[in-house]
């Protein structure tokens, strides 16, 4: 990335100006935005982007990301909101290929955290294969925001035959997840709170087009994925059971939670099934299906802890349960609260 | 709309549960968002939304919208949203046809001021003929942002033939406006300062897809269309200039501004052709065409005040310049500051 002649990458900060459409706006989009996400590229400057026809269904989604703190172990808040989209698209079992990205900036904002956080973006979008093809930014006076926000909207292509929907888990599925679970919500209640163990607290931030590209092909009729991020695989369990109307039976023993993971949530009194993910999913298939699906996620790197972790009930109450470590058996519910704001 | 069930729509306030991603997020999505933007379908609550194939290229855009004050005449911050992006992709002579939308809501914002805010989104979306059909919801604490910033993306289709760029401009192009200029941000600014002629301003939002349909029919070769929002019609022909290699000239006395836009600008010290305008745009073609387009224009309601402004010279400066009232010609630049932060 070439260094934008115009600011001062070292000690200069935001201001109003930088968000009034004029000769400074134009100077960051050119200088930071479309030389790291287009780099060689000679910008077009257009209020949007064209780009090709979709070969076959589209998919639309989008998040806006608010996390505290911008940086953390594993990733900032560029990295994270590339991932949360792209994300949100392959749990459609789409192929995400576009991002929009929107900023809104805090008058104040360091220049130099913001160009690590757009070049965060831009390398999280090479390694996962998509292009970042059209933005916006804005800029709030000091005080009316908390650094940046990044929203990201993404398209994804979608082949024909595929299905998956979180209204579509029936009585007899089997249900998996891709590996450890709370590893980001630990990461950054651990930093938030600067825990000395924090260091082995690591966020769990990743792509999962491509682990979920490898799940489609084994298994081409999946029934559910989704990404256990706020709220975490507690919320995801309790979404899947009232969109599918049946009820969602899962063993403690088999849910891989790390071991500082644990020690974190027994210090700070929180239950890993409520915290928020995000580079792993949940998935339900038929229960004929569950092994091979178990070896295609096991067979990639972001699915080597994956394991089959309950079944699918008939249940018009829709309601999720778990047989616990000790040998009991206890309801898990959504959470009332809100036990770590700002996760994502 | 039906009233959600579990809300005080009267006095009830936006807490951090309602971004917490459990029941109370679910809640909020369910009762207030589905039932605004898919009334009477029942929601499938993924990550995203599956959309047909585009029938030809795809164009993809985006905006963030942080206007202070939320409401206010003509419009507010939801209706702005939609409109901004349908605005984007219209400028790329695209059809809009799907949107999401991202919201990062402030501790303490008063449901009702959401509600109205979507429902107005919702209706917006309707007379423009397109569809809201993925979102998000964030929460953050008091203080940390302002009320509430609503972040849309958009796609649109385009049909074959169709190239319109900011870089398309050549010399002897014809610049056209399609209305008086100034409304928006002179709006903005009175309802700021508690103008004792506010209520005779009026912001211009509007959804320009339908004003562009027409101008295309009509003149399918267009070369450049841009709306005129933050920086005002200084900053687009600026813009323009730049894209295009080229000058750019205009005649004050055909730019039209309304009477007490003007007085509005001249009690304040501003110049209309910097404020921002949310239902204007300009367009550049061929001078052969240059009536038709005229034409075509003033036949749509959001047109019916176009005029032809100026041309385009060939200037390797990219200089832009106007010949004034008073008989003069002096340089139209960018804004170096921001007279008007947050007017989008």
């Amino acid at each position: 990335m070439r260094p934008g002649r115009h600011f001062d990458w070292r000690t200069g900060r935001i201001d109003l100006t930088h968000g009034s459409g004029g000769r400074a706006t134009t100077e960051l989009v050119t200088e930071l935005f479309v030389a790291a996400f287009a780099p060689g590229v000679r910008p077009e400057l257009n209020d949007g982007t064209c780009l090709p026809a979709s070969p076959g269904r589209l998919v639309m989604a989008t998040d806006s990301h608010v996390i505290s703190p911008l940086f953390f172990p594993g990733g900032d808040i560029g990295s994270l909101a590339v991932h949360g989209t792209i994300n949100d698209l392959a749990m459609m079992g789409a192929t995400p290929r576009f991002l929009s990205v929107a900023f809104i900036l805090e008058e104040g904002l360091l220049l130099a955290d913001l160009r690590r956080i757009v070049e965060s973006m831009a390398h999280a979008a090479r390694c996962a294969g998509v292009s970042i093809v059209t933005g916006d930014t804005k800029v709030v006076e000091r005080g009316k925001g908390d650094g940046v926000f990044v929203t990201t909207a993404g398209i994804g292509f979608l082949a024909d035959g595929v299905d998956i929907s979180g209204n579509r888990a029936r009585a007899g599925d089997r249900v998996l997840v891709s590996g450890s679970l709370g590893d980001h919500g630990a990461a950054i209640l651990a930093s938030r709170e600067g825990l000395k163990f924090e260091t082995t607290l690591i966020s769990d931030s990743a792509p999962l087009n491509g682990l979920v590209a490898d799940m489609i092909k084994a298994v081409p009729d999946i029934h559910c994925l989704r990404d256990a991020t706020r709220g975490g695989l507690a919320a995801v369990l309790n979404e899947l059971a009232h969109q599918s109307g049946v009820g969602i039976r899962v063993d403690e023993r088999e849910i891989p939670v790390k071991a500082q993971v644990k020690a974190a949530c027994e210090l700070l009194g929180l239950d890993p099934l409520y915290l928020a993910n995000e580079g792993k999913l949940v998935a339900v298939c038929r229960a004929e299906a569950a092994e091979a699906l178990l070896d295609a996620m096991r067979g990639h790197p972001l699915g080597a802890d994956s394991r089959i972790i309950g079944e699918v009930f008939a249940d018009d109450h829709c309601f999720v349960e778990m047989d616990t470590v000790l040998g009991g058996r206890r309801a898990v519910d959504w959470l009332a609260g809100d036990p770590l704001p700002r996760i994502c």
